[in-house]
C-alpha cells in the first residue's frame, strides 16, 4: 500500500459498468465524470442529513481516510454522519442511483484495512447510530443501533446484571470465545440497509425461528460489502458473580493440548477462557512492559497457559479449579501454577497476555498473522500466542527493523502452510483489503464463486465497500 | 392435502421453463414428456449407483411417499440410495440437466411435509450416508455424513466422553436449546451438493474462520431447497457427570417468568433445560399415559416447570439447586417442588413433559402449532407447553374429533396473533410444504424476495425440493 497514488474508485466502477451494460441504464453516458461527486450531490446529502452531518473538513477526512495503524490511506472527499436507518437508506438509494461507491466506517479499529476508503469512496460514519433500542430483563435480549460503542453497552448491561458475550465485546472472537461461542450463535437479528437503499428487517428478538433461509448470517462477517448493518439484536448472558484466573506453566506443547483436553472435562461448565503464550512472548512482555513481574520468580518455562473460570458460586468454583490444578500437577501435565489471589493479581496476569501486542511494537517491526489452525498443528509454526481453547494462533514475527527479505521468507510460506494444514488465514480479523486476494488459501473456488454471485445479487453496481473481502477481479470483470 | 390428485411436478417446472427461456437451452423441445422419468434415466442411475440402489419397488416407494403422520402423500416412482457425495453429485448433475425434480429424504420424521414428494419427484434417500468421518478428542469436533442416525452418533460420542449438543440431537431445537444454543452456533462446517451437481466444500473443522461470507448458514434450515447436505462438522460438548432435575409448581404465568429470570442468574452456568407445561397438559398426561403419577399427590397447580442442571460436580450442583429452590419457595415464586431422587424418578418427570404429544393423540383430534413468542406474551394464548427458556410454545388444541368449524376459528387467528406479537410461526419445525405460503406472517416481503433470489441463484431450474419453504409463485412465476 505504501506510496500508492490515490486513483478514483470510479475508474474501476466505470470499467465494470462498461463491461456489464445490463446493469446500467443505456441513457447514462459512460463519461468518467458521472461517477465523481458533484455539488448537487452535496446539496442533496445536506437535504437528507442537515448541514453539519455532511463533512468535507480536511482534518476530519484525513483521520477517516486512514486506519489506526496508519497502514492504509484513501482519498475520500466526503464523510456522511447519518443518525437513523431511514437516513442511511436514503444515502444508499442515492449513491446507488449515481454509481457512487461507499465505505461504511464504525470505530475504524480493524487490522486489515476493511473500514478505510481505497480511493475516493463516500465514507458513511456510524458514530451517531449509538442508541440502545430495548432490553428485555427476563430473556437477556438487547437491541441496539450498530454504532454503539461496546464499552457503553457493556456498562449499561452491567447495571442490568447482564454482560455482553466475550465475542461481541471483542467484536470478532477474542478471549472468551471458548465459553460464549461465535457471533453467529449469539446474534438473534439484524437490520440491514441494502445497496439500493431498501431496508431488510431481520431484527427478530426470538431465539428460535425456522421460517425460511436465515439471511442474517450472510451479513455477519461480510465487512460491509453486502449491506450496512444498522441495528443488532443480541443475546446477553447473565453476569455471574465469581471469576477465577490461574497462570500455569507447561514444559511442552503436547502438555498444553493435554491440559485443554482435561480442562474441558473437569471444568466443563465454568471454563471461560483458555489462552496460551510461548516463552518468547513471555520474554517480550517481561522485557518491554512496565510493572510486569514474572509470577514464577526467576524461573522460565517453555509454555504458559491462562485458565479462567466464570460461575455463580465463588467457593465451589475455586475449589473445583484448585482440585483440577492439583491433579494436573501430580500427573505432570503442568510444572507450576498460580491462582490469582486478588483483583490486582488477576489484572496483572491478563496484562501479560493482552500486552503482547504492545510489547512487540516496542521491540521493533512486527509481522502479524491471525490464523486458525487445528489444535494439534497449532504450534508446529513457531513463536506465538493465542486462544488455544478455540485453536486460534496470533503469530507475530518480531525483528528490530522492517526487512523486505525477511518478509519474502514469511509470505507466502505462512499462508501456504496454513492452507496445507486446513487452517484459516484469518480467524478473527476478516479479509478486508489486505487479504482479499488471499481468500483462496482458505476457501475453495466453488465457495468463492458463490460468494461473488451473492455479492453481485445484493450489490449489482458494486458500490458497497469495493475491493474488500473478494478479489476485485471476480466482481469487476475485465 | 386430503384427496389431492397426484399431478406431475414436471407440469409446473414446464410452466416455469416456458416463461424463463434464458434458463433452458433452446434446442430442447418444451414437450411435457421430456420432464418424465424414462427408461434411459433408470439405466443411467443404475450405472451410477448399482442395480440395488435404484428402487422402484412399490412397497418401499409407498412408505417413502408419505410422512410418519400420514398427512402428506406424493406419487414418486423412483427412490435413489446414494452412498457417497460423489454419487449425489452425479445424480443432481443428471437431474438438473434433465429438469427432473428431486426431494432429499433423511429419517422422514418432519412435521410439516418438508421431506415428502409433492408430485412425482425423484426421492434421494440419505440412509446409506451414515459414516462417522473423524472425531478429534481434544477439541471435541466431529465430522460425519449427513445420513447418520443421531442415536448412533450419540452412542459413539458417549464412548468418547462427549455428547451431541441437545439441539443437534433433536435436530432443530428441543429441550436443551437453552444450554447449547442454535445449530448455527455449533455447526462448524458443511459439505453440500448444489443443484447442478457441484460440490461445495465448507467442511471446516475450525471454530473461527473469518474469510469471506459464511455461506454454510444459508443451508442450515433451508430444508433441502438450496442443496443436499452431505457432511457435517459439529462441535460436541464434553459429557458432564452430574445431572439434576426438579419439577416445580407455580400459581400463575408471571411466577414462571420470574422463576426463569432468577434461574438464569442463580444457576447460570449449570442450567440446561427450563420447560413449562400448564395444568391442561398435566391433566392430559395423568389421564392418558400409563404409569404416570402426580408427584404432588392429589394437589393440582396451574403451571409446572421442569428445571434441569448439568455440571461436573454432583454434590455442589445439587446443593446449588436445593438452595435456589429453597429461596424460590420462601419468596413465593414457587408453591411446591420435588427434586428427582434417582434415575427412575428423573425419567418419570421427563415422561410427563415428553409424553404430552402422545397423550394428546390418545385424547382425540389435535391441532398442533410450534410458535416462538416473546416470553411475556407466551401464555396470553392459552393451553400449551414448551421451552420457556427460549420462549418456544408448542400450542396444541385438542378436541374429541376433527371439526372444520373449530379449525376455521383457530386459523388464521393463531398466525395473525403470533405475527402481531412479533413471534415466529415456526420456531423449530420449519415451513416445509405445510407453511410455505404462510412465510409472510414471520418474514418481511423484502426478506422473502431476497430468499427467492437466492433460491433462483442456487437452483435456477428449481429442481430441489419444489413447493417447500417459499411460496411457489415466487419461484415459478406465471
Amino acid at each position: 500500500m505504501r506510496g500508492r497514488r490515490a486513483v478514483s474508485t470510479s475508474r474501476l466502477l466505470q470499467r465494470w459498468w462498461c463491461c456489464r451494460p445490463p446493469m446500467a441504464p443505456s441513457n447514462i453516458s459512460p463519461e468518467f465524470s458521472i461517477f465523481k461527486i458533484k455539488s448537487e450531490d452535496i446539496y442533496h446529502f445536506k437535504e437528507i442529513l442537515g448541514e453539519k452531518n455532511v463533512i468535507q473538513d480536511e482534518d476530519r477526512l484525513s483521520t477517516a481516510n486512514s486506519d489506526w495503524m496508519k497502514k492504509y490511506r484513501g482519498s475520500s472527499q466526503l464523510l456522511l454522519a447519518p443518525g437513523s436507518t431511514e437516513e442511511i437508506s436514503q444515502i444508499l438509494h442515492y449513491c446507488d442511483s449515481r454509481y457512487l461507491a461507499v465505505v461504511p466506517q464504525g470505530g475504524n479499529t480493524g487490522l486489515v484495512g476493511g473500514s478505510v476508503p481505497v480511493y475516493d469512496e463516500v465514507i458513511v460514519n456510524m458514530n451517531r447510530m449509538d442508541k440502545i433500542v430495548s432490553f428485555d430483563q427476563i430473556s437477556g435480549i438487547l437491541v441496539c443501533e450498530a454504532g454503539c460503542i461496546l464499552e457503553n453497552v457493556g456498562a449499561f448491561l452491567a447495571n442490568e446484571g447482564c454482560q455482553i458475550g466475550g465475542n461481541v465485546s471483542t467484536n470478532a472472537g477474542g478471549l472468551r470465545f471458548l465459553r460464549y461461542g461465535s457471533l453467529h450463535g449469539n446474534i438473534l437479528g439484524l437490520e440491514v440497509v441494502l445497496a439500493n437503499g431498501s431496508v431488510l428487517d431481520m431484527l427478530g428478538t426470538l431465539r428460535k425461528d425456522n421460517t425460511g433461509y436465515d439471511l442474517k448470517h450472510l451479513f455477519i462477517g461480510s465487512e460491509g460489502t453486502l449491506g450496512i448493518v444498522t441495528k443488532v439484536s443480541v443475546l446477553t448472558p447473565p453476569q455471574l458473580a465469581s471469576t477465577n484466573l490461574a497462570l500455569l506453566a507447561c514444559r511442552d506443547y503436547f502438555s498444553c493440548q493435554k491440559l485443554l483436553f482435561e480442562a474441558r472435562r473437569a471444568l466443563g461448565e465454568i471454563i471461560s477462557a483458555f489462552e496460551f503464550m510461548d516463552c518468547h512472548s513471555m520474554e517480550m512482555v517481561l522485557k518491554y512492559l512496565e510493572g510486569v513481574r514474572n509470577p514464577f520468580s526467576s524461573s522460565m518455562y517453555d509454555f504458559y497457559v491462562l485458565i479462567e473460570t466464570t460461575g455463580s458460586d465463588e467457593a465451589s468454583d475455586k475449589s473445583k479449579l484448585e482440585a483440577f490444578l492439583g491433579r494436573s500437577m501430580e500427573n505432570g501435565i503442568i510444572d507450576d501454577g498460580v491462582i490469582a489471589q486478588d483483583m490486582s493479581q488477576t489484572m496483572s496476569f491478563w496484562r501479560m497476555r493482552e500486552g503482547i501486542t504492545e510489547a512487540l511494537v516496542k521491540a521493533g517491526a512486527v509481522y502479524k498473522y491471525d490464523l486458525s489452525i487445528p489444535v494439534d498443528k497449532l504450534y508446529d509454526i513457531v513463536l506465538g500466542y493465542g486462544h488455544l481453547g478455540d485453536s486460534n494462533l496470533h503469530l507475530n514475527i518480531s525483528t528490530a527493523t522492517y526487512d523486505e527479505d525477511i518478509f519474502a521468507k514469511i509470505e507466502p510460506f505462512v499462508y501456504e502452510w496454513t492452507a496445507k494444514n486446513k487452517g484459516s488465514i484469518s480467524a478473527e480479523h476478516g479479509l478486508g483489503l489486505m487479504k482479499a486476494d488471499k481468500i483462496y488459501y482458505s476457501k475453495t473456488p466453488e465457495a468463492v464463486n458463490l460468494m461473488a454471485s451473492i455479492k453481485r445479487l445484493l450489490d449489482p453496481k458494486g458500490i458497497l465497500n469495493p475491493y474488500k473481502v473478494l478479489p476485485p477481479s471476480l466482481i469487476l470483470p475485465n
